[in-house]
């Protein structure tokens, strides 16, 4: 009976998978296991016991056992690699990238990270060592140093079969880069233009000269955002003498885009950065990421709480006020949350920079005004309808009910204020915007709103006085 | 003087195009162009007069004129349709790829699509016809239809002979599918296997058969989540019966990726999705975006203030208890937040799906305890000893520290669980999950905050029994 993969959900997999195993139908687990892509075979790997992830691993071919490595939770590879006989690991080691190893390499304990180099061959071993030099999150960090090399006064078919025998254990061969004699970068190509091409043309005749290229220490966001502009597949990493040291290929730069993004979505919300995926983040772990910040926000909470304080006299003299407490904080912290939001993606995509600082606080305050007029102007008429007329809550007087309205405009002005300058301010001054997240702009809104709530109050309410 | 636009940035590139364009140095402007890549050009395109728009891109190459075209904002695109004559018009579009040509299509009026439409030949307009009616943000709908289609039986040798003649005119070259007599999709390989292989290998005998594939109408998160995965340069997209009727490229999908992930971080915020760029986005069109959410938020928000209408007197009799009514709201809605954006972005990235309902709810509700206890444990010995102690507040007994502090408990564990139920169950019924968004969380979460602060106050207290 053929098993047929494509017709199956991943735990039906798992499950044959495993019958398999426990049955020894080992040629038949070999062919399921063929029929797959590493990203799945890693997926089943990740949920099997230690035993039979080492048992289906030696069963896969070369090539795919490299790939599926890569693929693993860090967790596994550890324990694989633990598991492998030093001749094992070497095999593993030569198949991988060298960008992939350094990859595996930063999540593994210092004594397996002495195993991987010492059981790598010489030129590998001092290639991983450079790459690991590189700051987290630079280009340098996620470049990889195999790409394809061609000389500018190499014919067509030169570089054909350059790529022909050189080509199989790059990471991509379709974007080509010429360099001269000390390396430097002069130009690039792509398979596409060498098959279109004739076999006797000169490389330096069509290749492209005006080229995009990254420095080693760039930040990996730089890189996220020409991959964005540019539809590269690769892009050129150079160093500071403009020599050629590694490529950044199109698959890597997805995974930096959908880890930046996660990242800044976990920033904007309150939490410190996780790198597992949620469901593989123990509670602990999870609890790590979230507690400080809603310590932090709690405390400067307290904060706005003694601001209620100072005015407790007066409240108590007109409880009316507290209702429309939640409501001015919530609308503020809103009105800031979505313009730090804003303005902090735009910043992340290279749409805004510095030197847009005047602009954008000048749009906001204008989107802050009409935000706080019509929000004003609907809630007047609220207040007075419900809660006055129909309600018949006669506390609310006309006084009463522009007091809030007119502090709404003012919070909510302020909040878009503020939540468009802190973050521009915290990337200017070299923190991460993202920081700035709504949940902080809320606390300072928060208090500000207060104040200038009681302020305004006091000031027209004669009770008050 | 030979201009080097690698040493000058953005405006400075503007500046030196309006001194050509002024002095009418066409001859210099064109070869300026010309090193230009057409994102670049593109840019500044957007900046200059319409006058100047038309006169340099007249200026241009044919194929740089198509690739700058789809770079440039859609208002800028309909104009310069309206300047082409009806030979320019077609020149652009011949050169277009059909993707692009739609999604330009997509953001013109009716006027502008007819005479679009009209100046393509019956094929194109055929296949545009065909792509614009898929639904939006379906694989269909951002696929091409151009692509390298290949024989199972053609040797490696008469499949370059094949993409040699059509390749010029595809988006990628560099994986080719190969389909049988009725189109029906049967096998993948790309230009790199092609390469390692001998001239007389025949395909079919090298081929990939294990094909991972889209259909038309799938969702273009899946395309993203698959390129994230599986890390393709192309995806195929297949019509209900199994016949191949287009691709995405990976840039496509780059482009998908950064869309959706601006989307989903405005609704986590409570805004609609912009499409345009935050500074080309009008004070208008950015208060459109964010006053509805913001109406329906404060309206929302009353309902909180009405609870605490209700506890009116006995806040009066206990003002102290307003004073941390802040401290409540903000830590049970950053909660809250931090739960459902986890979770809403563990589900678009394809980490969680509505089978984990179960499992995710029993993690959040282990979370919301740990993170509950400690923060308590932190308030209680904080209000005690600040507030109690050193600021001598006297009406901060012990047992209405104990109130707030079992407040927290509740509220956070509460906070946790419908922060990730909500996204899940959104998603379930075939909402987006971004809507049930932070602010929306903090809103009930807020409401029910208050009702068990005043009820464990109420029940604990004596003097508000």
């Amino acid at each position: 009976m053929k098993v047929d993969i494509q017709e199956m959900d991943e735990e039906e997999i798992i499950e044959e998978i495993q019958t398999l195993c426990e049955k020894r139908e080992f040629a038949k687990l070999k062919n399921l296991l063929s029929e797959m892509n590493p990203a799945d075979i890693a997926s089943v790997l990740d949920e099997v016991s230690a035993n039979q992830r080492l048992l289906m691993f030696r069963l896969l071919a070369k090539e795919e056992a490299a790939e599926t490595f890569v693929e693993l939770d860090s967790d596994n590879q550890e324990s694989l690699i633990h598991a492998f006989s030093d001749s094992e690991l070497k095999e593993v080691l030569d198949e991988l990238y060298l960008d992939d190893a350094v990859d595996v390499i930063e999540e593994m304990p210092a004594t397996v990270v002495k195993r991987i180099l010492r059981n790598a061959d010489s030129e590998t071993r001092e290639s991983i060592n450079t790459l690991l030099k590189y700051p987290e999150d630079s280009a340098g960090s996620i470049m990889t140093p195999e790409f394809v090399d061609l000389k500018k006064d190499m014919s067509v078919e030169a570089a054909f079969k350059r790529i022909r025998r050189t080509g199989i254990d790059k990471e991509t061969i379709y974007t080509c880069y010429v360099c001269d004699s000390s390396r430097k970068l002069i130009g690039v190509t792509t398979v596409k233009e060498l098959l279109l091409h004739d076999y006797d043309d000169v490389i330096s005749d069509f290749m492209e000269t005006n080229i995009i290229s990254l420095n080693t220490l760039d930040d990996q966001e730089l890189a996220t955002q020409l991959f964005d502009k540019y539809n590269f597949l690769a892009l050129p990493v150079v160093d500071m003498e403009g020599r050629l040291v590694g490529i950044i290929t199109v698959d890597d730069a997805i995974d930096v885009i959908q880890e930046e993004n996660t990242e800044d979505i976990q920033k904007m919300n309150a939490m410190l950065p996780t790198e597992k995926t949620y469901l593989k983040t123990s509670v602990f772990e999870t609890w790590k990421s979230r507690f400080p910040w809603l310590l932090l926000l709690m405390i400067s909470a307290t904060f706005t709480g003694s601001i209620i304080t100072g005015f407790e006299d007066k409240l108590a003299a007109m409880t009316v006020l507290t209702a429309f407490i939640p409501m001015l904080m919530d609308t503020g912290g809103n009105s800031g949350g979505q313009a730090s939001v804003t303005v902090i993606r735009a910043m992340s995509l290279g749409e805004v920079t510095f030197r847009d600082f005047f602009k954008v606080i000048w749009k906001e305050i204008r989107v802050g005004l009409v935000c706080g007029l019509s929000l004003a102007a609907a809630n007047f008429i609220k207040i007075w309808l419900v809660d006055h007329l129909i309600m018949h809550n006669d506390d609310i007087t006309l006084i009463v009910d522009l007091a809030i309205c007119l502090t709404l405009v003012v919070e909510i002005v302020f909040a878009k204020f503020i939540g468009c300058t802190l973050p521009m301010i915290a990337k200017k001054v070299g923190f991460d915007p993202a920081v700035m997240s709504s949940p902080f702009i809320t606390t300072v809104v928060d208090a500000v709103s207060l104040l200038v709530y009681f302020g305004i109050a006091t000031a027209l309410i004669p009770q008050l006085h």
